[in-house]
């Protein structure tokens, strides 16, 4: 209101009153940018308003918390439990004394918002993403996941399938070829599909006060070097349309399912009976655990399947007497 | 001259007369933009105008030639000699009949020129670029590679070295943990160093109409969207100021180093001492063949060697009687 340009880091504050604020701006005719308020120095905003601006964006999928990462990358190359590595994520500064935020994905959330409205033009309501963290995700499901050729990674996601958005934040097996599988550590990567470039993947440091800084200054460099004014700034909001936000019952995904059994004849064949008459395809089956163990795991993988089918199969295991518990439902990304 | 704006993606004009083109289109007042001049859509060159503009870019390594890098992995992932992998890059259109500007490393050359004269702030002359094409890689140095925990990629790369500058292209073993690992078939990737944003790395397709046709459109985009002109564009190259090129003698590597030699009693021994009294310090040695064969391979990886160094053990090494043939020197990027 005092007609000063803004340049923030702040995401919390664009995901949740980006479009009142950007509103605002253009009233007043200046310029909000906000650049560092994602994936620290990785010039991902600047990608999607500036370089990007030949394509329909159809998809973003990415790894944008770094605590997470941490997390999840210590666990993967060092075989430890979850608890063990989020202790070494605080004790090295990478996880805060209250890590609720980072590991619930509460801050994936925030980001995907920001990404996503910029990338499928329309306003995106932060409460109407999906969210999943990474507390559940055990050991034993990074081992089995490696040897079905699979990384875990906490994933955020935003697709536009015709105008339907997906978006959800949630772990997922990455196959160990994907250009994602090698971001380890803090780092964070975003992988985008437009319709002329195809697939794109920037990757850096997520956070930090020297990448953040990075980019803040060059946002204020930008406003600076083109004396952007209200005579020939450019609205981006002038492009956007409502979108619906699809619900997670109809969203299609592989999925990993760990489900813990009595080892008693006939239990495979109980599992697969249900799984086929929920319309859930099996890609893949290992069974684990020496003869005579009362219990043992039974790993599935899916083909590609709707939400809602795998729930409904879900439920009915649960019921079933050789059944001890569902462990994992972890969604797959696609070889 | 006739006072319009130009968006070009011809990567041997911008690299050969770049130079004299942005000093004529900054005394017309009209702006050059020639995103598409390297790797296609990647937007490579809009990052470091615009996106770094924070930083002092340290160094810049990227696998910017689709050609080279498709026939690499069919090498890596298929076993293909280079003869049979370059046949079927031709037949699926991603080499030309005569594939000499891309094997030969002459097309990375260009690119590599353009993004070190933006990135390092200064005049580059093409002629100073050191080049390695790929025609000399076998099958064995793919396999003994991967063995030693590597992949073999073109690289190109720029490092500005307190205002000397090593420009070079040639094929190198890269850590298979290293990000550019994973950058198979045609795609580029480009990953760079800056003093802020820490390491960052664009990763997707390098050519192809509709990628290449992205950057263009964007670049016409920015010029309409800032309206850009004599009063408010600025000027790329009143930073610019003369930068040394480093020669090849002084750069320094780890090295893959690999000697047919004849199986004779106290060859290795020889070896080694050459390299030791050159000051060249050996980090493994892989020997391999069946005993009663009359030659065997010896491959030796060294740790951080000059240049000069390495080139005066191999011509030592080469006059030894024991030696019949130094059949690889690649370079190595440090695990």
């Amino acid at each position: 209101k005092n007609k000063k340009h803004v340049v923030t880091a702040n995401k919390a504050l664009i995901s949740t009153y980006g479009d009142e604020l950007l509103a605002l701006a253009e009233e007043m005719g200046v310029m909000l940018y906000f650049e560092g308020s994602v994936a620290g120095g990785i010039p991902i905003i600047h990608g999607l308003n500036e370089s990007l601006t030949a394509n329909k964006i159809e998809e973003i999928v990415g790894i944008i918390n770094g605590t997470t990462n941490y997390i999840l990358t210590k666990m993967t190359l060092e075989g430890m439990e979850f608890e063990e590595a989020l202790k070494e994520a605080q004790d090295k500064g990478y996880a805060e004394a209250d890590p609720t935020s980072d590991v619930e994905a509460y801050d994936a959330v925030y980001k995907l918002t920001v990404l996503s409205s910029i990338a499928f033009g329309t306003e995106v309501d932060v409460k109407k993403v999906y969210r999943e963290g990474i507390t559940k995700i055990s050991k034993a499901d990074i081992e089995y996941a490696k040897e079905l050729g699979y990384c875990i990674k906490l994933l955020a996601i935003g697709k536009d399938n015709d105008g339907v958005l997906e978006l959800r934040v949630h772990p997922t097996l990455i196959p160990y070829r994907h250009p994602l599988a090698n971001v380890n550590d803090a780092y964070n990567a975003i992988f985008i599909k437009g319709n002329a470039v195809g697939d794109l993947m920037l990757y850096g440091k997520g956070a930090g006060d020297m990448p953040t800084g990075s980019a803040v200054v060059s946002d204020i460099i930008s406003i600076l070097r083109y004396n952007i004014n209200s005579t020939n700034k450019v609205s981006l909001r002038s492009n956007y349309w409502d979108k619906e936000v699809a619900s997670m019952e109809k969203t299609v995904s592989e999925y990993y399912i760990r489900v813990a059994v009595r080892d008693v004849p006939g239990v495979l064949g109980d599992l697969t009976t249900v799984f086929g008459n929920n319309g859930v395809s099996l890609y893949s089956v290992i069974q684990k655990g020496k003869t005579g163990d009362d219990v043992v795991s039974v790993v599935f993988v899916t083909h590609n399947t709707q939400e809602g089918s795998v729930n409904k199969a879900i439920a009915e295991i649960k019921k079933l007497s050789s059944v001890k518990d569902v462990e994992s439902i972890i969604r797959v990304k696609s070889k």
